[in-house]
């Protein structure tokens, strides 16, 4: 009895587009359901002070929403002066997600900055994000490589991401704002193509859950995200 | 000779996409060319405190660019903790633009917050946005007609806006990026459907330039906005 | 094997000792070992405006470090002009962490300010301050149990925190810094006195990581906070 | 029908005093009514990061307001912390005015800082600090060129700058703050010696206004224009 | 052998011209030497939160120098976003200078605010704008009594400040920037007219000072305000 | 008849204990009564950009105080985004103290931080921080001899500091918070341990103050920082 009409283990249809920005190196326009997140991933040729001269690379994310991407329209963070907890939480998230499946030397003394814009929000975003910033940066780095700057392929791995939370006593895969809402727990997982744990992040919202339920829901991640790594490859013509 | 090989009073294919947005009472993607701007108009029942009380409305405007808009990444600026100058200087263009249109005892005790958020970049997104504003900005009150919210049309007039300069030597209407890089003079022309000034600032870029080749930049974003207003009525189907 | 000689399953030194503090209405100072955070709890008949009226309480909490707290100096957050991601991370988690387990109805219109203060950091301080917090918090409710401000006790379980990791891949209880430092993952279990999971954070920091290997850090996150647990009471003298 | 009983035509009393600062290397009092900004130029052997190395120089400016150089005191901008998007628009347009008419080549790797603090403010306090701004920019130069760091004068032509408005449905040139609060119509014009334009602004506050009303307005501060530039002249005794 | 030539115990020519703000209740250019601080005190009838209800008025006090006011320019505060500690550390010395010589009952419930910006800088600039302040202060206090709008006058007393240092081991009374550079010891007295202590600062620069050293600055002071008590009197005509 | 029984010349007890920090060079907990400020000093090898190269070193400190170790919960400045002007005001003269007996040609190109953090605050917390961080900033550079990293002793005096202040009309000595917030005068002095004056700072909180009042508060403290002389050299073992 979810409000979308899904089974429990359905995802929100996804769509991954790339090229989808002029400039950038890489990027995805990504949408589970009505959220939608335009990913870019831009290459510099220079890394932050602390990592210059250690033959190796970085991957960074940034993460945004627009003010009128949400049911009411939300303060800019730019106009407000700062990014809030939430923000900087997700956006530090991303970035270790996608820094989990990289080779930094592989990469060299260059640096991939991921932005994630949340253009429509519908509950998942950071999970959308991180799904569409691997499709961003593979294209990203697919194109260095076609460029001849790169020699080896510097990602290990897929990594995507999905939620899972326990709706109305039942465990459901990919919450909608609605299910998120009123969910009594919330679980974000990140996963590699291999099926290794990248990150976990699990919250009772409105009471403890027990253990039975956390096995459930990462059950339910887990198939979710093979679902991913399929549309991934698709995406990038694989 | 312009780079895109468009005669001098050539607009680029422009583009007014309504209900974007599937949350805010009024949208647009507006693109001139490869500029891109997504325009939101969020009605809030509620005024900013010194305008409380006194029978009337408000409208006001933010504008944004996703960092990687531009050919190379710019800094975030919820990153950087505060909107550039040039941001600010466009925002309250784009407000005063629609103000100057709006009845706003007709608006009532209320508020239209605009978002302008730039995609992609390809010069004139302060007149791109301009256009696409008064497009959402309608559509919203057209909403709030329907709803019975408002009784009258608090709309007096079109609003439009296009850039132009010297190129070259040779005024030109509707600068694109490369055009605008290297013209010895710019301007943006905010004008309404009945002909009248709103706003005009011109700069000599290079050079100081003569008040014959202002008149001939004049001449052509008369001529660019009349195109303008057309496409903006389509747009909302009259 | 581990840098501290203690089993997988071993616990630092753990102590937690009340009333620290000459004027908070609770307080503790807890100690994971080297690691001590300054812990007060902070009554305010007060309410943010957002919750004002609405015949509930509130609990939010505040988490800083002093500069030397660690092995090098770090920035102090008030000169630096901002918290960090990391600190408004930490902070929220121990805020939801605590409202977990407290009948928002029975607190009154009231709130409680939780500041936990690291003097000395070792690994571990946020689990520490979830530990410690739940005790100062018991405490000041406790004191307005005592001043008849409060009929019942809004404390509905307790809660502790304890993180787990896989270092030099085998899975162990409490992590210090040097093994923080080198851990392969790292996890943060957030539990119930009735063993519900309030919340999860789970991390692959060089490589991802397995189910099975995931199982086993939940196990000993639970046979860690039956530990604290039982410390928690033994510190309010039940 | 002037509030100041002056022509449409009529400047206020205007004056500009150099050497009012002891220590700038150019400095200039200019008054035009009862607005009066003090206005330093400020010479430094380094230039901003992003110029470094190019074989040419820069001029900038700051614009601030004492508190109470206006009816009401206003907001100490040091205090709130940020400048508004009013004096944010100012000084890039003060800066930009000024640039237009020096040859950064001739000036060499050196920088003018120009700081324009409004001491007493009744209308027209961005057009006077430009006027006073070239004084003074002019007296630091000629003391670079009497110490012999400067072979040649880098300053192409003089610069100045009007507003002018539709005031009472009359075009007139120089507001002053009466009058400026209730126009239908303002501008700014910044003009060259030789005639040629820098910067056009002109905005209709109450309603559109039309291309007569521009022409005049335009042929207002061209008059306006002749007269400073005789008056800057005799400032610098030329 | 002073580099100004006075003798120790000599001020530098001191004026104080009131009237010099046309919109500020009060006003006063102070100039000590080539020190000159432009003070306006503004009257708000509306009170900070924390005061209102209570029956009493409030002075307070803001400082500012602009940025060219010294040898070499220094950074705009607004541009810079924040006060430095020295512009806080003066401003809150004289709004407590203001404060201890007036009656808050008889100010009634308005607010008397300050604004002391500093035009030119030679060393003295806090002590400069205690005493012109009180000049400026006094002025709009007496107009409000013309005005019939306060009954009695709230001011108690006269305050004045100088500062005083031991220069080349030789005490010495109202520093220029010269002395203060290089001076021991550098000291600033604010002393009401009644021969009290308001406000003692000295601090030992380059070495520890003694007590008859102290002392004999001390006496300095006290000849010094006195001198500038009898011209406060004189520029408010009594 | 002072609130905690004292005598006028009576110190409250004080207590200096090192070695609190596990990873600071050097590190001090002192109490006056119930103030308490944990001090630590930190030794990087490294200066200020406008020192560097310069052959001497440099003392720095900071201040701050936890939320609730005032008697209410006061905003964590951290979380404000800026340290208030008390703040500033405290550091900056916590580090001239220090600076005032160090040889900063013997200390080499290094710097000493140091960090004073009050866990508690009953009056005093300025000296008491001060009297602290000398032990503190001692035993860091005597760790720094007996590593040989320093030849010499850069430390050429002990300072100390206390407060004094009119109480109920009767000068006395080191003023808790019940007595600080009544007083008619408040003074720190800061001397060194040959008996000269390193800084004092002296106010009249509710009325002026006379010099022979002020003379007796001098005498109070001269005895005072003899006592914490004695305190300090026993704390380090000599």
């Amino acid at each position: 009895m979810r409000p979308s009409d899904r089974t429990p283990e359905q995802l929100r249809p996804v769509t991954l587009e790339i090229g989808v920005n002029r400039y950038a190196e890489g990027s995805c326009l990504v949408s589970f359901g009505h959220t939608k997140v335009l990913v870019t991933a831009s290459v510099e040729e220079s890394l932050p002070p602390w990592l210059r001269g250690k033959g190796q690379g970085w991957v960074t994310a940034e993460y945004g929403m627009l003010p009128r991407a949400t049911h009411t329209r939300g303060r800019r963070e730019a106009a407000a002066g700062k990014q809030s907890g939430r923000t900087q939480e997700i956006q530090r998230l991303i970035g270790r997600s996608l820094r989990a499946v990289v080779d930094m030397k592989a990469l060299g003394e260059r640096q991939v900055l991921i932005d994630c814009d949340v253009i429509q929000a519908d509950g998942g975003t950071r999970t959308a994000a991180i799904t569409g910033a691997w499709v961003a940066m593979a294209s990203a780095l697919n194109y260095l490589k076609d460029e001849g700057v790169l020699k080896t392929d510097p990602i290990l791995d897929q990594v995507a991401a999905v939620s899972c939370g326990v709706f109305m006593d039942t465990p459901v895969l990919d919450l909608d704002y609605e299910e998120d809402s009123n969910a009594e727990a919330d679980s974000n997982f990140v996963l590699t193509g291999s099926g290794d744990i990248v990150e976990i992040q699990a919250t009772g919202e409105k009471r403890g859950f027990s253990r039975a339920e956390f096995d459930r829901l990462f059950g339910l991640a887990e198939s979710g995200c093979a679902e991913l790594f399929a549309m991934q490859r698709a995406a990038l013509g694989r």
